[in-house]
Order: structure tokens, then C-alpha cells, then sequence
């Protein structure tokens, strides 16, 4: 079964030959077109070929502080390497709008790439993810001039200080003051309890040396609302702590462990007030507090790190997916038939059915975050012309898709990586960092149960217009289709229209109920926001609803539209096939009570079900081969293109440092004078 | 909100007034009474209070070996500890049957205990868990003289090696060969290729100087299976490795990383013919095979080691929702009602939806394993009077027991990290450790989809039997009641009577489709063997819902006859019924099309959840105060018994080493250079 060194292991070279449709045909279509296929590759080629990047011992054999030192030798030497790069140089991005510039980076090295470098989190990822576009986004021209120019060329560094040890969400909370001084024309902050440090900041740790703070703006003796102002934390000579600032890392995560987390603690620390940033409010020399109407730039921020969660969650899943498959290819385990030899784990169904509808996943999170780009992109023009009418559909489809793409990834690599059995739970398959990286943004960025109860107040909102008659904008205009969901049932057909229509039947439904059931309390004699409470599983339950069915939907719709060659329309349209009945099978009783589902059609649903699978089946590892991810990417043995799985997983284990002597001193130190003493 | 330096926190205080019920009486019911409660602390006390086990630098921050070699000072000391203990010593227990050994140790240092002084793992855990009991299950008498005398006194450390880097789950598929040399009487121990080396073995890698070693047995020429034998692996003077052993550990791990799991590779290795452990199958000194019918021990342990991981299971989640649930009473977070104080989150409902479940989880797991050890006992004692019945059922029982626990106890541990925000990330909160526990005990000791797969072909048996209108043993005679599940159709009662029966309705008629499907296959042309694979996503969801239906009837049966106070009483009951409702409506699907549960009776089902948790909610912190943990034990500034998360959360921060300079080297050597070339 193990091939000859060097040689691609015959299973996958099988499964090549077997694949029904032409891989590089799909990665083209995935990349948006051949060019950026190329593009991506040289880029690929010229950060991952440098030898700086390679590690002689795996990160995870170092120790806490060793893995520090050396990501920011690496994040050091990834953005000199950009800023020397032949083509696509930063050189053209240094002016806003902040979206295209922090999208030119992310295509540069966010993702993929970033993360086959640093593995487990970059400290320096920050200054550019948030600082630059905060920068952009709320400094006046004069600041933008000075601070932008200082933070492209990498003078200073920076990260974003909000969240506290004590808040999170609720940023009106947060504790931190900055209380203006016009005597000496300077704002005083400070950290009035311990819950009022700064808490989670990449980079902040040990690496940057500025930080714009959010905090509660204290002018002329009122306290007007939370505010970013730029704070120096460090020395630029000596990196030492300025006076007052009481920072530091806040120790060892789940994942993530290079990012560089810090904590930050103000003793009335004094900064200028030209520090705040004040495109938006401004506290004039004798601190009168000018407020401005607009904040359309912090909005379109938010939508674009939103965009890029969907965008990263199907990039991580994409690589989780290449390895399972791939390993399933190659993993021959157990006795399907008496006397026949073991055959590949990937023939047996219960193992497609954990890897297939994962990889459709990818596709579904992917077609998605385009879909809601250009949404963006359309509400914004229209943002322009003053037409603020989309903005909140825009938000309510934004943050379930948040969270629905996160803890979609979170549980699919997670059943991935159980797919692997044993060897999914070693470090060097690369399984248990990528959960790592993938569950951390169930929680950051908005909370995911906090979302879905964001985009619920909008459905709840759009549920009495279509009830009064309203008409509605496009991504809920179902809830006036169904707003009567008890409407004469029709014959269930195993069609994607059929099953389109059948989501928003569920969502429409799940709507209602909740509608109807916070009603009833309210009318019971509860305050509405005890109703609100009181109703909230059921609303959080609507908002997923509503959010998977527009997936689908738009998966469908995608895969549809394309213009490409038949055999990979075909493979495309399993994908979102499978996508759907595998969501509706998995939530059957909402299509039982709210769609024309009836338990005699279900049967029939599994064996469609069943269908794709075998279907897709002998495509699996054509498909994972075209999202085309370089081994130093992938930096699995399980998951690599030659199928090499147990020799590489030998030559992982050789690197361990343990397994550098014989002996290992614990024995002469403390096992032999027990084992000794007991003779 | 932050208490004074030492009290424990308000909300916490106020939580702890307003339990309806006496927290100790809990707390005895689940030790097994008030003796056993006072043993377990004197216990706890015994070992917690050793400054040896307290670290100086928390295990995270050190790198792979030295977290290795501390592990191996900490368990030396535990065992020297363990020799020297005052009650309960290790001297009454030195005798077969070895389940009760085996148990008395777990009781003494499992779970919990252990895993606050090794929270990653215990590098000489297998000698007790596995080698130990191996030995006495299926050595000689003279084998067990010589063997477990050396084991119990620690003169040797063992481990036992079976699973093989490409051959986990089927053992027949093992490639290790132990041929027998009559010339010499020896065994000679070979790795035939690269996937034939032993990978995964707990204390392999540096710490084991024997080994119980499972390999095919050839002799005169011919295979007889999988077979055992005693392999010296290190020299007990040098520790060096013996000739022709390749040894090592595998590497870096999601978690567990101080069990030192390792690698070995035979090389030509020659043991005497003495070294085959022959209580059940023999070679002669001329090479004769003589095989024995019996195999009941090995059968025993196996048993033994299941129940072990559901309890262990429901410690680990018991631990992980007493950290989740006392930080929910102390985290505020949020605007409820405008103007309003921050709510403490346990009063959102999406919140005791998280927590109250996996709460009411702990108790049906250790409910469960209780009662499946009782039947392994019953059952044990009916197979000594020759009657071997209730085998297989008590097989499938086991089988799928394991597989909802750890797949349950993951889940639940996942959801409430999450439900802790970002600090649930945190390291130091020992959540992610605690997941790294869990999760693994999804693959090891029979993956979780195998053994969902063995308790379905009982199924698939005893349906047939039913059918055929033969009685069944108890735990599937619910198949010859819903045989014929289309029965009319009664009214729906939130009543656990109604409740348990439709969850067994369901389980009946999910084995029945799986059946007929199956059925349906091999008429339609297919082999048995390809008819199984094709509906094996039905078989694992027929077990999955035998499984969930007698976890639900026995622990509504269990709390509804525990003889205790009546308030006490009434939480348990409320748990139980939460348990039940939670996955009856996480499945409704399957309960409209089986049992008499009509679309129109799930708000009522829904409402009842509703004030079970509403009932529920202000008990919280006392059920999980009930379990009882050490403050070492839970090792978490989130869940300590005072509340302080803040304060601690803090302190933990400051001992990661990273913390003890104001500036790391890495700034002067990477980035002081690369900042200053940008000027």
C-alpha cells in the first residue's frame, strides 16, 4: 500500500485518473480566472520557496516565549518581502478608500498564504487589519497625512484597542476614560478598575507601539460615548512602556498563540488632543464637543472584516477538507466484505457523508461571501446618492452570515478532523490548529449568538411589515410569499426548486412563531424585553433559518449561472444539491411543520441524499485537488498531494526534540531512583 | 462588580442564597454517601496540598520536553504518594479480578484527581489502565507471580501496544508478526514495513521499559491471529532502547500532550517463549498451538474501560459547566433594559440554553454508566453459571454508551467554552484542555461511527427477532412493542411517561427504515455486505436513537426513585425532563414521524423547555456548587469557588514568562531593524 519514496501513492493516482471533470477548469472558476491563478501561484512561490520561513524544529515543540520570538523574526521578514515584492507592490495601495487597500493586502497575504507562515497567528497582523483602515476610516486629512504615511512605511506599529477585560459586546460599556484637559490641551486616559484594561488586542502584548483606544470621551464634565484616540504604548527607541501604560501579554490560548494577545492598563496617561481621531466628532481647543451626523465609514469597515471571516472560514475549511480526503483516499481500514483486502475509508458511506457535504461547504461559504461583497458594493453606490434604505438588510444579512460560515466551519473541520481518526489529533496534521484559528471567530468580531440576535430584530421588524402589507427588499421578500405558511400543501418534489421554496417556507415559519410567541407574552403582561429574552432561542432558531436559506439559494442560483464546461456543471450542481438536502434532512421537523414535507416524502430525501454521495464520490479528490493548495499551505502528511501519509507522518514524528537522544535525563533524574527504590 | 481582595464574589453569594435546595444532599448522592464524600476530600487533601505538583510556570508556557520531563517528576511523585498513603493503600489490592483493581486505582487517582496533577496527561498511566490489567487477564497463574508483582511495585513501567500507524480499529489487519523459533524457543518479534510500527501507546515514547505487544502469531508454518506478548523495550538499568528497537514518541498533539504516546518498530526482536501471555491460547516448546475456548476476561476489561470513559466523561463536563456556569453568574454583560444595569448573562435565556443542558448531560451520563456497570455485573455473574444470553446485548449497550458520552460530553464542553466569549479561549481557563480530553476519547478505544455500526448489527439481529415475534432481552424489548410503530395515533401528553415511550417509538421505528432499507437493497440485486455500507448513515442514526432512548427512560427512572428530600428531588426531575425535551425537540423530525408527537404539540413542548430552564435557572450555581470540584482541580480563573474571575484572569496573566521583562530581544533583533530601515 506505501508507495516507493518519492512516488504519488497509487490510491490517489486512481483517483485522479477517475476524476469526471477537468480539476484546473474549477480552480480557475474558484480563483476568478487563470490570471489570478497565476498570480496566486508566483505569489505563492515567492514567500513559500524562502528559507527564512522554514522551521528547523515545529513551532509547537518551543516554548510560549521561543514561538513568539520567532513569529516576529517571521512577521518581520513577511513584510519586508512585500514591501520588495517585483509585482503587486504596496507602492500602489497607500491611499483609501481603506476597503481596497485592506482587501489588496488580504489578497496578498491574508488566508492561506499568512497562515502556512505563521501557522498559529502573526503579530503584526493587526497593524494592518485594523489600525490602517481605523486610521483611514475616522482620522481628518491632516491625521490620515502624518499617521497613515508613518504606519504604511512601518515606522511605528499599531494595533486596536476596545475590548476590555470586563466587556466585549457591548462596547457602550466599556470603562476606559479619555478625559479632556484644556489647560494643557490634552486627554487624560485612564483605567478606572481592573475590568477596564484592555484585554484580547493582537500585537499588543509586546509588539506594537501604538494602539488606537476606544474610550469614553469625558469633555466639560459630560461623558459623550465611546471614541478612538491614538495612544503611544511604547518607547520607539527603547520599546519600553511610556509612563502610565501597564501593558503585557495575556498569556496561552486555545489557538492563535503567535498573535501576541496583550492587556493594556492606563494610569492617567496623557495624550494630545490632536490624538483623537476626529473625521467624525472633534473636541475643539477649549473642549466644546462637535458631533457629526455621519459614520458611514466605521459601517463599511465592519462589513468588510464580516466579508473576510466568510472569505477565511471557507479558505480554512478548504484545507481541513484537502487533508481528510486525501488521507481517506490513501487510508485503507477494516473489512467491508469476508477475505477482500481493506478497502479505502472513502468508500465507506458514513465516511462520505462526513467529508462530502463538508467540502460543499466550502463552495456554499464561498459563493456566499461574494454574493454579500457585492451587496455591498451595491448598497454602498447607493449609500452615496444618500439612499440609506438597504443599510439595515445589509447589516441583518452580514451578521447571521458571520455567524452561520464560523460555526459552520468550526463543526465541519471538527468532524473532518474525527474523520481522520488517531492521526487527525496530531499536531503536525494541521487539523487541530486550523480548529483553532476557525473556532476563535465564533466568538470575535461579534459574538454568534449576539449576531443571529441582531439580524432577529430585523426579521422581527420586517415581519410586521409584510404582515401590514409592506413590500419587502430582496433577501426577505419570502415573508410576503409566506407570510400565511398554512396555505394548501402541494406535492413535495425532490427538486431544488421544490426545496428553495421549502427553506423559506421553514424560514417564514420559524419567523412567525417566534413573532407570534413574543406577542403573546408581551400580551401576558411582560415588559417587551422580557419578552424579547424570554423568546430568544426561538429567535436565534428564525435567524439561522432565515440565514441557510439564502445559502442555498444562492448556492443553487450560483452554480447554475456558471459558464463552465458540462462535467463540472454537473459536479457543481451535486455540490448545492447536496448542500440542501443535506441542511433539510438535518432540520426535518421545520420542514415537516412549515414546508409541503410530508414523512412520506422522507425516505425519499435520503436516498436523494445517498445519490450525491455516490455520485460525488469518485470526484472527492478532484475536487479537493482544484482548490489547488500548496503543501507548505496544506502542512499536513495526511494531507499532501503525493498521499505519502505514513512515511511523512514518521518524518513529522523525527522532528520532535525528545526524539533527538535515546534517554531522555527524567529517567536518571526520576523514574530510576523510583523504579529503585522499589526492588 | 468586582470583589474585595479574598471575599467571594456578590452575585455569586446572592446565587448561593436563593438554592431551593441543600447543596450537600446533592453532593452525597452523587459520591455514594456522606462516608464517601469525606474520603474523597481527605483524598484530594492528601495530594493537592503537595507543593511537589504546584507549577512554578503553568505547563503552557514551557516548551514539548520539558513539559515532558516535569510530567514524568509529577507522576513519579503521585505513584511514590499513592505506595505511601495512609487509608486506603495500595496493598489490599494486589490481587485479581482485575476489573476491581483496576477500578480501585481509577477511584483513587482517576479522572479528576489526575488530571489536576497532570492536566495533559499522565506518561505512566497505562501501566495501571492497560498493562496491569492485561497482565492478569491473560497471563498464567505463573505469568501473574512473576509479571504483576514486578508491575505493582514499580520495578518496571509497562504499556501495551496494539494500534499500529496504518491499523487502528480492525486488530485483525495488524501487521506485527511474532514468529516462533523452536530451535532457540524464542518468539522473534518483526515490523514488517512502516505502517506495522506500533503509534499511539500512552508512556511509549521515553518512559516504558516493557510492553505488552499484540502481534500475529506464526508457528509450524502458519497464522494463528492476534496474540500477546511481554516485550522488553529499554534496558531497566540504562534506559537504552533493546537491540532491534526503534522507539520514540509521535509527536505534538491536539492535547494529552505529556502521555509521552509513542512509536516501536521490531527489528528481528528475540523473547522467550515464555513471554506469550497463555492464559487462553498456548504454544508448546515444540511450536504446537493449543487455543482455548474461553476469552471472558478480556471481554471484562474491555467492558471495565468503557463504563470508565462515560464516567470519566461526565467528571470532565462536570467540570467544564461549573467553570461555565459560576462565570455566566458573575460576568455582566449587556443592555436588557434600556438604562438598566448589565445583566449577569445567565439570565439570558440563549445562555441557559447553553448551560443547563450540558448540565442535566452530567447527570444522564453518570447515570447511565452506572447502570450499564450494574448490568456488566448481573451479567458477569449469570456468564459464571455458563449463561452467555445477555452477551451480545450487553456488547451493544457498551458500544453505543461510549459513543454518545464522549460525542455529548465533546459537544457540551464546546458549547459551553463558547458560551464563555473570549476568555473561554483562554488557556488558563482550562476549557480547551478539558476538550482536548474529551475529544480524544471520541476515536480512542473504538472510534465513535464503528461502534455506533456494531450496536446497529445487534439491532439489525434482535429486529429480526422481533419480527419474527420473539421476545427480547430488556434493553430492546421496546421492539417487540413498536413493531409496528403506524399504530393509531394517541394524544400527545407533556408527561415523561408519554416523553419516554415516543423516544422509544422513535428508536423503533429509525431500526425498522434502516431494515427495510437494507432490505430494499439486497432485493434490488445488491450483496449484504454493500446493502449495510449503502444504509449505514441510517444504521448509525438507528443506534444513536436506541442510545438517547434508554439514557432518557433511565435517568427519569433513576431521579424519580432516588430516595431524597423533596426539593432536592425536584431539580433532579427538572433535569431529567430538560434532558429529555432538549433532545426530543433537537430532533422533532424524527419524533413527528414516529411517534404520536403532531406538529401542532411542539410550542407546547417548546414552552415546557421553556420553564424548565426558567425553573432551573436559579438552582444553577447550586447543582454545579453539588459536584463539588477542588478549586486545583478546576484549575480555572473562570470557575473558581470565590468568583474572583477578574482578579485571577489578571494573576494568571502575569506568570507567563513573556511577562517578566518590560521588552522582549525580539524587538531588538527583528523588528528595532526592519522599523528603523523604513525611516
Amino acid at each position: 500500500m506505501v508507495s516507493e519514496n518519492g512516488a504519488v501513492n497509487e490510491d490517489l493516482v486512481k483517483e485522479r485518473q477517475n476524476c469526471s471533470f477537468n480539476t484546473l477548469e474549477l480552480t480557475h472558476l474558484l480563483d476568478g480566472g487563470e490570471a489570478k491563478t497565476l498570480e496566486r501561484k508566483e505569489r505563492e512561490e515567492y514567500f513559500l520557496s524562502d528559507p527564512a520561513f522554514k522551521d528547523e524544529v515545529p513551532m509547537e515543540y518551543l516554548s510560549h516565549q521561543e514561538q513568539y520570538e520567532h513569529s516576529v523574526r517571521k512577521a518581520c521578514h513577511m513584510f519586508r518581502k512585500l514591501q520588495e515584492m517585483p509585482h503587486g507592490s504596496m507602492d500602489n495601495f497607500r491611499e483609501p478608500p481603506v476597503e481596497s487597500v485592506a482587501q489588496r493586502i488580504k489578497q496578498l497575504l491574508g488566508g492561506m498564504l499568512g497562515s502556512a507562515i505563521l501557522k498559529d497567528g502573526n503579530p503584526l497582523a493587526l497593524h494592518y487589519v485594523m489600525f490602517l483602515p481605523t486610521l483611514a476610516g475616522q482620522g481628518t486629512v491632516e491625521q490620515q497625512a502624518y499617521w497613515i504615511s508613518r504606519a504604511w512605511n512601518l515606522e511605528i506599529v499599531g494595533t486596536y484597542a476596545q475590548t476590555e477585560l470586563g466587556h466585549g459586546t457591548f462596547i457602550r460599556g466599556l470603562e476606559t476614560t479619555a478625559t479632556y484637559d484644556p489647560s494643557t490641551q490634552e486627554f487624560v486616559l485612564n483605567s478606572p478598575t481592573l475590568t477596564a484594561y484592555k484585554w484580547w488586542p493582537g500585537g499588543l502584548g509586546h509588539t506594537a507601539n501604538y494602539a488606537v483606544v476606544v474610550a469614553q470621551l469625558y469633555t466639560q464634565g459630560k461623558c459623550h460615548g465611546i471614541h478612538p484616540f491614538i495612544v503611544q504604548l511604547r518607547d520607539e527607541e527603547t520599546h519600553m512602556p511610556m509612563p502610565g501604560i501597564i501593558i503585557g501579554e495575556i498569556g496561552a490560548k486555545l489557538g492563535m498563540n503567535t498573535t501576541n494577545n496583550g492587556y493594556l492598563g492606563f494610569k492617567q496617561v496623557r495624550i494630545p488632543r490632536e490624538n483623537m481621531l476626529m473625521k467624525n466628532n472633534k473636541v475643539l481647543e477649549d473642549g466644546t464637543y462637535v458631533k457629526s451626523p455621519s459614520d458611514k465609514l466605521t459601517y463599511g469597515t465592519m462589513m468588510f472584516v464580516r466579508v473576510v471571516i466568510c472569505q477565511d472560514m471557507a479558505s480554512y475549511l478548504s484545507k481541513a477538507v484537502t487533508i481528510a480526503t486525501r488521507y481517506s483516499a490513501v487510508r485503507h481500514q477494516s473489512e467491508m466484505k469476508p477475505g477482500a483486502p481493506e478497502p479505502q475509508v472513502l468508500d465507506y458511506r458514513t465516511q462520505q457523508y462526513k467529508l462530502l457535504p463538508s467540502i460543499a461547504s466550502v463552495f456554499a461559504m464561498k459563493f456566499s461571501a461574494n454574493w454579500i461583497w457585492e451587496m455591498y458594493n451595491v448598497v454602498n453606490s447607493e449609500l452615496d446618492q444618500g439612499d440609506l434604505e438597504r443599510l439595515p438588510e445589509l447589516h441583518a444579512v452580514s451578521c447571521c452570515l458571520k455567524a452561520l460560515c464560523t460555526s459552520d466551519a468550526a463543526s465541519a473541520v471538527e468532524i473532518v478532523r474525527l474523520a481522520c481518526g488517531g492521526h487527525g489529533y496530531m499536531k503536525s496534521s494541521n487539523l487541530p490548529s486550523t480548529y483553532g484559528l476557525v473556532t476563535a471567530a465564533c466568538t470575535y468580531e461579534g459574538e454568534n449568538t449576539v449576531l443571529l440576535l441582531q439580524t432577529a430584530r430585523y426579521l422581527m421588524k420586517t415581519w410586521q411589515q409584510a404582515r401590514s402589507g409592506q413590500t419587502l427588499t430582496p433577501s426577505v421578500a419570502y415573508l410576503n410569499l409566506y407570510s400565511d405558511w398554512r396555505q394548501p400543501r402541494t406535492v413535495w418534489e425532490n427538486t431544488t426548486d421544490c426545496v428553495i421554496k421549502a427553506f423559506y417556507q421553514v424560514a417564514a415559519g420559524k419567523v412567525k412563531a417566534a413573532a407570534e410567541h413574543m406577542e403573546r407574552r408581551a400580551k401576558g403582561g411582560m415588559t417587551p424585553e422580557d419578552a424579547w429574552n424570554e423568546t430568544s432561542i426561538e429567535l436565534v432558531a428564525a435567524s439561522t433559518a432565515h440565514c441557510r436559506a439564502f445559502i442555498v439559494e444562492k448556492f443553487i442560483e450560483t452554480v447554475s449561472k456558471t459558464d463552465v464546461s458540462r462535467p463540472l456543471q454537473a459536479v457543481l450542481c451535486q455540490m448545492a444539491e447536496l448542500y440542501a438536502v443535506y441542511w433539510l434532512l438535518n432540520n426535518k421537523g421545520d420542514f415537516l411543520m412549515f414546508s409541503n414535507l410530508s414523512p412520506a416524502d422522507v425516505d425519499g430525501l435520503q436516498l436523494w441524499l445517498e445519490q450525491l454521495l455516490t455520485k460525488l464520490r469518485p470526484n472527492a479528490v478532484g475536487i479537493v485537488d482544484s482548490f489547488d493548495i500548496h503543501d507548505d499551505i496544506l502542512a499536513s502528511p495526511l494531507g499532501a498531494w503525493d498521499g505519502r501519509v505514513y512515511e511523512r507522518l514518521f518524518e513529522e514524528s523525527q522532528k520532535s526534540p525528545l526524539n533527538k537522544e535515546p534517554v531522555n535525563k527524567s529517567f536518571h533524574e526520576y523514574m530510576k531512583p523510583f523504579l529503585r527504590s522499589n526492588l
